[in-house]
């Protein structure tokens, strides 16, 4: 609220807790602004009011960051995603970042501008045409003059680097999140090297974001710090998960999982499990911790909940929140009433009311299936063979019987 | 947007189906605006701009009713809930249907104002007492001149009757929805019974709201309607279940699960369930389709979805979904694109995450049936001590932070 | 021991509690004498140590009937079933007898001699033609001097009243069971009067058997009771269920889950269920208690222990059994050895170690799968014209935007 | 059957397949003549019929080993496990030698002795006092001439490493089976290292038995082989694992498992899975293929199924078995009839009818790792005193019957 917040980089080094938000785009494709598939982040320009809502919940949550809404905004991305609008990413990202800005004064809240990896990567374009890309990006973000930039949601640690030293370019403070688990990134780099990458590129908080659940991302972090260490580096760490318990992923994430992106439902953490999320990250030395996709404003407000006593406040959205279920005790019903306590949430384990789901998942890919229907074929065939060869057996020992 | 819009039987009697809204106190609970336990919608006066955000996703959704969002706004409810602002309950239904109103006019939906069960009732109050609260409540109703008048929740068809017969008095079309299963309201009156009282109390629309899931709330509706049919009555349908698979209730529904209600995470429908049970609905015979606790926009969206060839039009917010996951048909993998058709997710048998749970939880009650009045009232007396007590703490909390 | 053994109406008479043995063809197929499929039990010539060691096992575990393996051992089934060994039904009843008397003498048991439903009256031959099959291994039983005869294991009551007529010729005792559930039999004659029938047509004693989980079956033995009693009637009542779970159930038991007969392992019940089944029945009247497919010696052993208070003694194989896990006591590890309790076993939620699987199964059958594979073509088309014109409207929607 | 039978290394050497039996514990468990908690083998005394019959179900399954039953028979874990029977240990392991020839010599099987892990190593004895006990043992496998020798069931390598040196002085084959998972053993020894070191101890066959469920039994030899490659060594490999599924335990096995051991009905292995498991183990190079605690005839049964193609016949027990389900192509019901084929069983995921159960469980201990031989050494005095108690009680309980 006062005209002279403090920087991202004085509040971590600060020993402060840094809240992030939630993923906006899973939020609002629920609430009907955002497509699954593109993705992309047009409602800056044609909605805002329900992008300025989802920032306000955020903050009221206990959220120190507003991420302007620019993912997928960069104009390869936007083409690429069939983005028939014409609107063009400049729009989409000033006006992000307008009202990122607008709602960050309500409370205190830093501004972030972000980007992300780029289809061109991926199509192996060169550094120099990437690096334009981010720049392109970058220049909104500058003349916005956000607080400070993420470079997040990179599967390649080389795209990140790339990344990184684009917007260390703007001189300020450079996060860089990638979204990787334990297994490290798509070319098999560990997250301990990616990190130290990274910070070698200028990063200044390093950590994960998407594709895997809390705890998972959690671990991931505790990788990276642990290299970052080793290295006799220096950095803060991020962390901002999935919503979603994903025990059954595999190195590419929950995209993988058969229930993406339209059936995760009987996925989604509950508010305790965030407390505990929160607990872990912060113990393990993370001190800013958000969400990504699948975070609704009060899993926010439970992270936030979950450190009000190292924080020495809760978010605003608490005063619509009793803590650990305090809100029942004025329940009508006595065994309702006996829910208003923190044993009781912190031990529930939660039934899917839906017998005929498994708990857990196969992953899907390609790579596999294709050659498994292959085999499958092979399989069948042999059998087929197998099973002559041991029926005219079978024969032959009844017939001696 | 016409200036004349036809009303809710016109539409009703016409063939149409009309599509409802989903429940605000649990929508607005996850964004910060609604606390669990009181349930109250104080909102409307503290934090309109929320409650005409969800106004608005609910109508891009595709629906034509806007309720006012008066739940539990009942002055000896807000006392008994321990609202403790200085804020009327006339105060927060004349918000409330501004707001609905106000976002109405920007599609082709009514407004509803509602009354819901008192804890008037429930403590014995009279049949004079317990009217003149639905009629203070009905008074700003028609004062703010709402299109049509819904009294819903009601677990006890008696007192359903009496809030339908001062509604009545307005001139205003009215609907009468309990919150019951198959085994009938609180007293054991059946559905079909209580069907009949309410449509001889003068309700032209019949059916349930809340406490069960879509399909079990259908098939309690069936039940109503078979029972007014047979009685050579005529009615209109509605039907606004659950967001959640609640297959494990007891007669008393969802308030009775363990997970109530900070756990209902891995319960909550997919857009697919929404489908089959808009479609039930409808081949049942049910015009009014919409949707209660858990329902986010997303949930109204697929219902619209389902039934758009009947309707003729997609809703607003279709702009923003591929039909079937068809958005995916635009994925990098090859094999996330294969899930871009409706077989798939019809079939989809979503796994929960969480092998350490089970399918199905049992449901908790205190010496259940039997003296369960008696035992409601004294506890709901030691609630509201105990409430009392609450907040005392809650306000030391507060000015020590 | 004794040369006059009380007989089993004059145990149930004095209100003793009579212990059944389980289900020889599901034990004798998994030590591989009995073929799933055709399932008859030529085992009693071919095998008939195999046969004697089962026997000998429910002896110990504390049954006080060995029913003779002639199971599907009518000259019609044995044909139909493709016994291609050339032994005939008279052989191997007649061994069955006498392999049963042979255990029956070592302890406290009688012989029963059992016929099943049959092929002839499935295609619809004529009551004096399904008699005479009935009649013919009747013939053996009396030969062979049984202690009581079973009819068990009838869909349709009808000819299980046609066996208990011509069982009755033999002057013995006679006991009638069903494989029915609560909905009935095959005709949707209710289990109460089927009961009033199977009485009236002279059986001394009634119940049900196989098909159904314990739990199940107790439920509609009392459901015969009742029938029984308000008809003015007396008899005995026996059940001898499943010891598989299968709440998932249709009216036709557990043929039709997809796991029959070769996955059923996730669903068998455990000895503590066995305790809690063994209390219920005996709680609901029902005296004569034992088991069918998928029994193994230790479920009896269970039953037995269950019921030790009301008997009297434990059964001979509980000298190798601490009562409820007092075997664990003197394990190396304390947390084994703290499960050497009642209240552990009893409230414990054995986990599948199948997080892939789910909790219930859809029960198959044609008359819904063919039915179904239309209404999914149809819907399909249905689906596909929908969709076009869905998607001409979101065009048009689109444009005017 | 020939007077001439090939050893267990001639037939290994010459690349045949050598199939295992079950485990006699718990399946002569539930029986009714091994009792759990001592899980003594005083049966072969008492009564040798049963364990007779257990042996000829294992070898008409298509085992071509019968393993003498002395599992715990060694006189310190007689004495230690409360064995209150007047019958020594030489008794025992005299009479299950004697057992295991005669049935043996009714087929083509090899007669195994066997020594497993004393309660005097984890009392810390020494070398030479736990070796005599071993010795004592060797005595009588000598005498009764059995065809080799398995040291099994050791959670240390180094007292396995001692029964190998004692067994080899017998001249006779040695196998060598650890009860370790891909953890390693009991003092983080890795299953490679522990390989090699039963190797040059001079097992001519390592591997795992008990403990895990088949896959990870499989990949824990694997790694074992891999290790003994590496090493310039040779050995054979073997492999019989529990028939649970335990995905959810620790490095300590199933036994820190809750349902363990009288709740494991939901884990059991179907047919089917052991069909995979049994081709997974050939295609590691693992010969010697058998089975532990859990295993039913059938089981074996399956796994000599799915290598009939590479051993060339069927076991005698198939003639009571269609292969992938054929028997049901008789069946009645034509939905029952589909499933007479290898598809449906290779892909069913059976359910386990328990919606309130989980999928998986949270392994126990106390203390764990640290300090954990003190503890147990503590407890394992405690808990003689203890089960002296109980059996002093359990006496008065019997005597007063």
């Amino acid at each position: 609220m006062a005209p002279t917040k403090k920087g991202i980089l004085e509040r971590l080094n600060a020993g402060e807790i840094v809240i992030g938000d939630g993923g906006f785009v899973f939020a609002l494709e629920k609430r009907g602004y955002v497509k699954a598939g593109p993705w992309t982040p047009e409602a800056t320009v044609t909605h805002p009011e329900a992008v300025r809502q989802l920032h306000r919940e955020f903050l009221r949550a206990g959220a120190n960051v507003m991420q302007a809404f620019t993912f997928y905004a960069s104009d390869d991305k936007l083409e690429n995603r069939g983005q028939a609008l014409k609107i063009t990413g400049a729009q989409i990202n000033e006006a992000a970042c307008d009202l990122a800005r607008e709602v960050a004064k309500e409370g205190d809240a830093l501004v972030a501008g972000g980007v992300a990896q780029t289809p061109s990567y991926l199509s192996c374009k060169s550094e120099t045409e990437v690096k334009a890309i981010f720049k392109k990006q970058l220049d909104v973000f500058v003349k916005k003059n956000v607080d400070f930039l993420i470079a997040e949601y990179f599967e390649h640690v080389e795209e990140a680097g790339w990344a990184v030293q684009v917007l260390k370019t703007s001189g300020k403070p450079v996060a860089a999140s990638l979204c990787i688990g334990p297994e490290g990134d798509m070319h098999g780099v560990s997250p301990a090297e990616c990190a130290i990458r990274l910070v070698k590129a200028g990063a200044q908080i390093v950590g994960v974001n998407c594709h895997f659940d809390p705890l998972t991302c959690v671990k991931t972090v505790k990788m990276m710090k642990e290299g970052v260490e080793k290295a006799g580096l220096k950095a803060h760490y991020m962390v901002q998960p999935l919503a979603y318990h994903t025990p059954d992923c595999n190195c590419q994430g929950f995209i993988d999982l058969p229930e993406f992106p339209f059936a995760l439902e009987p996925r989604i953490l509950t508010r305790w499990d965030m407390h505990q999320y929160a607990r872990e990250a912060y113990n393990a030395g993370i001190h800013y911790i958000g969400g990504c996709c699948g975070y609704e404003p009060y899993h926010i407000r439970a992270v936030s909940e979950e450190l009000a006593p190292e924080r020495g406040f809760l978010p605003a959205a608490s005063e619509k929140h009793g803590l650990w279920g305090a809100g029942l005790e004025m329940h009508t019903k006595p065994w309702v009433r006996a829910r208003s306590r923190r044993e009781y949430w912190e031990n529930i384990r939660p039934a899917s009311g839906r017998p005929k789901c498994p708990s857990l998942s196969t992953p899907e890919s390609w790579g596999v299936t294709k050659g498994h229907s292959d085999l499958l074929q092979h399989k069948e065939a042999t059998s087929t063979q197998e099973m002559k060869h041991v029926l005219e057996k079978q024969k032959k020992v009844k017939s001696s019987a």
